[in-house]
């Protein structure tokens, strides 16, 4: 596992440098360094829409500023969140004069930063929602769903509450949004093998050799279950069911992401794909909108993960409307 | 190194069934089943432009297919290249009526398989033209460039000719425009780790614990120079100052790709782009297309490859031409 590094110290920094020289979409904003935001700013009169999170899993967080998706995003260390003052710059830097609603996965940590900003951007007359994405159901049961924690389905309440926003929608209306897109969002993920810490001697986390991890986080925290590698298409069927089984609904249309979580190629997210797509089928559930790729990583970790999203008129709509996001799909 | 397969014998199969699944713009054409086309078919009247290869290194070749790219593509096994019906099979689906151009990496094997389709489709009416990309720096002298591999650079080949043809370029001058883009087109990789072929017990070729090879090919083939793994920045500059020293001209502007060979991620590929837009700046270079992401891979093999194209305002119109190809940016 080896890495393309200067100082680990400024690993952030300096993909940050290179995410704002690459895509002149993307600027720095706030003095920390640490937001990225739109290089247009912030569209006055509209509502903001910021997240923010633990660096290491580009494309999400900072990769899904935009028109139509995010106005910003803090961005903390490898796999550690922002602290405060990152996360009131990133608010600050979204707001149009309608409020911001922050999006976030559900992490203890980012959940904690951004309240505090959030209260003292009150403060200072920036009115602001939270809404929570808890879409990994292999992180708690469905019983215990609010600590569950957020992951690659993320995306999808970043994309319908950014699409609403800069439609026009109020304050209450986006939260509500990127609320009800997260709570239609289910993901599960299968680690394969690890990823490592800039400057770290060794992974903090292992999957033995031969084995797989069935529902492993995106920092490596523990999953369900652990088994010899199986064939792919009992691998998407493991995945897949757990998101069927989860659901309130049955059959009906979604959107399906299959992501991977760094190492995996496409190709075999490809065949990942095929598998999951029959099997839903097979449940009465129709993909109506697919996303491929890599969309939430976790560095050089090997394994993928599904989301589902069960759309219905307003989410298909949203996810539907362009944005000028690169990492977003036409 | 963990991989997500079936039956390793379906895995070109199987993923190739999963693109045209996710990707509604792409179908399978003639009756081997390893020729992508575009869903819409070939354009009437409007010049076809091919290629083909190995498969293992997605989006190369096949992910390239769309309107104003691609008209179809060969698909051969995991490294190793299509056989001569499926490369005729490829200039079928291309042919609208007005000549197809094969634009092939310079691989013996690809080059005899199209050579002989043409050669057939000649004899059913189909005039064809072909243009060789050789933009690996590192795997002949500049002397010898003739003995180049094709690697990375090759997509900006496919797309200067596509645009061109879409845009109603005649078969001479879409076969001028792919050549003038291939010979104004540097690549040059650096290997971290290997990858490891559907069904192997090991990899076919190693990087020593600790090192890289400087100019590895994108199936193993040796390099040039073997290192203790060295800060990133040294790293780009070992590349680029290849690059720079391989050119005819000073000075001038690029298109640049910092691509990753698969287990690389986007925050090191990033690391990458920052200096090595800084050390072209140095010589005089300004980068003023830039492309950073997954565009050529060998399945989990981690390294980046670097290419540069010294843009004219012809091949800059090109590349900047809209294609609905979903593995080209916006």
């Amino acid at each position: 596992m080896k890495k393309l590094v200067n100082d680990p110290k400024r690993y952030v920094d300096e993909a940050l440098d290179g995410l704002c020289l690459a895509f002149p979409g993307f600027r720095k904003a706030g003095r920390t360094g640490r937001v990225i935001a739109r290089a247009s700013g912030a569209t006055k009169g509209r509502v903001g829409v910021v997240t923010g999170g633990g660096f290491g899993h580009l494309p999400v967080f900072a990769g899904y500023v935009g028109h139509g998706m995010l106005g910003a995003c803090a961005v903390g260390e490898v796999f550690a969140g922002p602290p405060v003052e990152v996360c009131g710059e990133a608010i600050r830097a979204a707001d149009g004069g309608a409020g911001v609603v922050c999006v976030l996965g559900n992490y203890g940590g980012d959940r904690m930063s951004f309240a505090q900003a959030s209260e003292e951007a009150g403060d200072d007359g920036v009115r602001t929602a939270t809404a929570i994405v808890a879409d990994d159901v292999a992180s708690a049961t469905k019983a215990e769903h609010a600590k569950r924690r957020g992951v690659a389905g993320m995306v999808f309440a970043f994309k319908a509450a950014g699409a609403a926003a800069d439609g026009g929608a109020s304050l209450d209306e986006v939260a509500r949004i990127a609320k009800h897109t997260a709570d239609r969002t289910r993901s599960i993920g299968v680690a394969l093998s690890p990823c490592l810490i800039p400057g770290a001697a060794a992974p903090g986390f292992s999957v033995p050799d031969g084995q797989i991890e069935l529902g492993m986080g995106i920092h490596g925290e523990p999953g369900i279950e652990r088994r010899a590698l199986p064939p792919a298409d009992d691998v998407a069927r493991a995945m897949a069911e757990r998101l069927l089984a989860d659901r309130d609904l049955r059959g009906g249309r979604v959107a399906l992401l299959v992501n991977s979580l760094g190492a995996t190629p496409l190709e075999e997210l490809l065949i990942v794909y095929r598998a999951t797509r029959d099997i839903l089928r097979g449940a009465g559930v129709d993909v109506d909108r697919t996303y491929v790729g890599h969309y939430a990583t976790s560095m050089e970790m090997a394994g993928c993960s599904l989301s589902i999203v069960d759309l219905d008129a307003d989410i298909d709509a949203l996810l539907a409307k362009p944005t000028d996001c690169p990492f977003w799909p036409r």
